[in-house]
């Protein structure tokens, strides 16, 4: 065992391609070795390409101190994909490593999480993990239940303490609160109490991302006499993106906004005065909040989660944990037109399968495994994230049906697909091919949203790596390429769709 | 152990000395008997005697609906007396069923736990329960350490969150501000995280009540496979009394004062500047907040308290658990004369042995077995909880030397000793007999405290039940009766503080 761990540390090593030649030398190697790593999912929402402040040419008005301490611990990959442009399908795609429309025919919000399908945290467990997710749990549609096999419990976590839904509100995390609002789960997102494992848990006061990171570094320190599996998934930067703590306000020049409070008797569209889904569905669209200070707000917020990831790597650091945790850090899909974040030089973002949809920050480390300051510029996806996970926890993973390589073996002639709604994508060396539709949701996007080329749903080809902004629409000179590429997505969906669905048409329940 | 268990309800009941006729006939008593009750044993700190709602003349100016409820949903004890008139020992009095001078010669502040006393906690383990405590622990002067016999993963909790010393600042929990202040352990109160059981667990942002009662319903609600015992101990309303949160203090009409912080450079008597001792220090006596105002910081520090309690009461009705739990209510000793409380028409208060420093609030509720609204008039002791509790958890207890008897079955020509310091009292029947000196430690006292008649050591003698208010020395009238005293505590003294004592010569350490 301790061979073949020796044996893939060297072959992570020599696949480090660094663009960093002062790289420090690997040290620690023989305590990292020496047993599993505990291992750390970082999953953040929402979070613009650009504003990935361990990229090189990031935006200069993002202040990520410690996300940059992060990535430049480890990797970062310029080029990760997530297999949806929303949230809920992506993570489903993170936690499987299967493309989820291979399972959801729709292929839209809502993929869920069939009992035949197994997770990360499953195989862990499997491999003698102590598992514990905090935060987000966005699986499916039955939001708020934890007799559903999407809820955490009953895919593979230990414990769970967060929510269940799209989103939740930072503030509003007490039962008082629930008890006076009409309609706490009125929308996708809700407040309240967080759900913890098979109850809830009030906050009276606290704001949730500080909220989440005090749980996890609670969870971190508490002796585990099995390696662990925390997955952190916060909440931020999802709208309602203004409610950020004072300090950061004020860092950023911007005004609080009032919380949302049941007797502000505040209405919006067809929601009723004073529910929550008037308050949130006002904030939750580009408008109420001018768009120069949506992306103060933005970066607010941002830096309130950058603190606390400091907070959960000081804790890493304290305990000696740091020494032998891999952490994976990745954003669920691109930054949203909605919430202020800057996706330069891609078009488009969230909701779309446009580069700014589905290419996101996300970086590795792992001390003495990944060389610092390294990065990986060649395409992998956030189905690669279960195959090395597995693999670094000693199992031998027989499901041909997994999605995933290896994300330290990138192969840059690998086909990658997706499927969103009606609109589609592949990608295959530097091709990429797309009848991706502009979609920004609520409302007309923010200023710092770059609109695509064209608005319809034709087919458009790009050379990514020449043009990422996909700019230049190569299909008319290329068609045999088209061609291919079409044939290839194709026949991705015949071999795989068909099967699996008609491998999941009666999905026991839980 | 079922008939046991019937014939003991049925004497409580018997028992229940109720002044009130209406009291609602007993329900459910066959749930309640069924099984061991779940114990939950609330102590808060420095309340006032006066401002106990549920007693019949109590202020008018305190607001404590819920505590009035849970008193009103059981028994009042106007009689109650803790073991010393200052936290330390008082809580190791309550928790160990003995007056704690039997092994603390000095009988002062900090008299430890030695090994060979057992607690409540202990006990209760012994009989099943699943065992938590939250908030203050404060036994012994080995604060802030968790491999020491005080601390309460080593006396009995399977849990413990909360701090080890005598205050903890209400608003910085944080690691954050533990590590910008220069003296985070600079006084016996500190500010930091919390501890958790064998770490420590941070709260980037809220208030400590709320997060004693926010951890504190987790954990009754968690699903328990054996009945628990949790001891819930609110540093409320000990100084730093004017750290509230800002709607309590709009509601008295008190404005927000600058929370400790040490950029501040606040400086205060030989403290340094920016030093929490000096903050510290500043706000535990009377003078930096006027007299008046004082009196509105600590209603209002006391009616959040109060909410809080609200909180846990309805935890306990929304899971059923009010059925089958016993609540015990008690201040670990009388109001300070430095916090604003009122312990009219008792003299003096914390500190001293007069009325005021060790007759304290408490009630005791047990749905089905104490009948609602009732009180009890005769005098008990903070050392009956133990023998109490472990009664009604099915053990029975063969150390001669706890002090305390069943709260059931007060007996009216019980001999009471206290021993504090340089000064001694003892209660028989309606006798008193004490040297009390007046003893206000850090100032003057605030307008609320009842000076006493004579302010030396010499004897007094008072008729309690005619005159709770220590005005009248009966010493000269009645020598005879002082002389019957003064032996019975020689006496008590001689028969159980050498014994101890020589039992406890070389603790052995944890």
């Amino acid at each position: 065992m301790k061979q073949i761990l020796i044996l893939l540390t060297f072959s992570l090593i020599l696949s480090c391609n660094s663009e960093n030649k002062k790289s420090k030398k690997l040290s620690d190697k023989s305590t990292a070795q020496s047993e599993k790593p505990n291992i750390l999912l970082i999953v953040i929402d929402d979070q613009g390409y650009a504003d990935f402040t361990p990229f090189e040419s990031h935006d200069k008005t993002v202040s990520t101190p410690n996300i940059q301490r992060l990535g430049k611990s480890g990797k970062v990959f310029t080029q990760a994909y997530v297999t949806a442009p929303v949230c809920s399908p992506s993570r489903a795609g993170i936690i499987t490593g299967k493309n989820q429309f291979r399972w959801d025919k729709p292929a839209s919000w809502g993929p869920g999480l069939p009992d035949d399908v197994k997770t990360i945290p499953e195989y862990l467990k499997q491999a003698g993990y102590n598992t514990a997710r905090i935060g987000k749990n966005d699986l499916g549609q039955n939001f708020h239940k934890n007799d559903v096999r999407e809820y955490p419990l009953n895919h593979g976590y230990d414990e769970f303490l967060g929510f269940s839904a799209h989103a939740h509100d930072y503030w509003a995390n007490s039962q008082s609160i629930k008890a006076r609002t009409p309609d706490p789960y009125g929308t996708s997102a809700l407040l309240g109490p967080l759900m913890h494992n098979m109850g809830e848990k009030s906050y009276e006061d606290g704001y949730l991302t500080n909220i989440l990171t005090d749980e996890s570094i609670d969870y971190l320190k508490r002796k585990h006499n099995k390696p662990f599996f925390l997955t952190l998934a916060y909440s931020s930067v999802h709208h309602l993106i203004h409610e950020v703590p004072k300090k950061y306000l004020d860092k950023y020049n911007v005004k609080e906004i009032a919380n949302y409070d049941p007797d502000s008797l505040v209405a919006y569209g067809n929601h009723k005065k004073g529910s929550y889904s008037a308050y949130y569905d006002k904030y939750s669209r580009v408008g109420a909040i001018n768009t120069d200070d949506l992306r103060k707000y933005y970066l607010a917020n941002l830096n309130c989660l950058d603190d606390n990831i400091g907070r959960v790597l000081d804790a890493l650091n304290e305990t000696g944990l740091d020494k032998n945790t891999l952490i994976v850090f990745i954003s669920d899909n691109g930054g949203s037109p909605l919430n202020g974040s800057n996706n330069a030089p891609l078009t488009g973002g969230k909701y779309s399968l446009w580069e700014g949809g589905i290419r996101v920050p996300m970086a590795v480390s792992w001390p003495g495994n990944i060389a610092p300051n390294s990065t990986e510029n060649r395409y992998v996806s956030a189905t690669d994230i279960l195959p090395t996970l597995t693999k670094v926890a000693g199992l031998t993973i027989t499901d041909n049906n997994i999605d995933g390589i290896d994300l330290f073996e990138p192969n840059e002639e690998r086909l990658l697909v997706w499927k969103w709604q009606k609109t589609w994508a592949a990608r295959k060396g530097k091709w990429k091919i797309t009848n991706a539709k502009e979609n920004h949701w609520k409302s007309e996007p923010s200023a710092q949203y770059i609109a695509p080329i064209r608005d319809d749903l034709t087919i458009k080809l790009f050379d990514i790596e020449a043009d990422p902004g996909e700019r230049n629409d190569l299909s008319a000179k290329h068609p045999k390429i088209v061609k291919e590429l079409q044939d290839a997505y194709n026949a991705w969906c015949d071999a795989n769709i068909a099967r699996e669905t008609k491998q999941n048409k009666d999905p026991k329940k839980h």
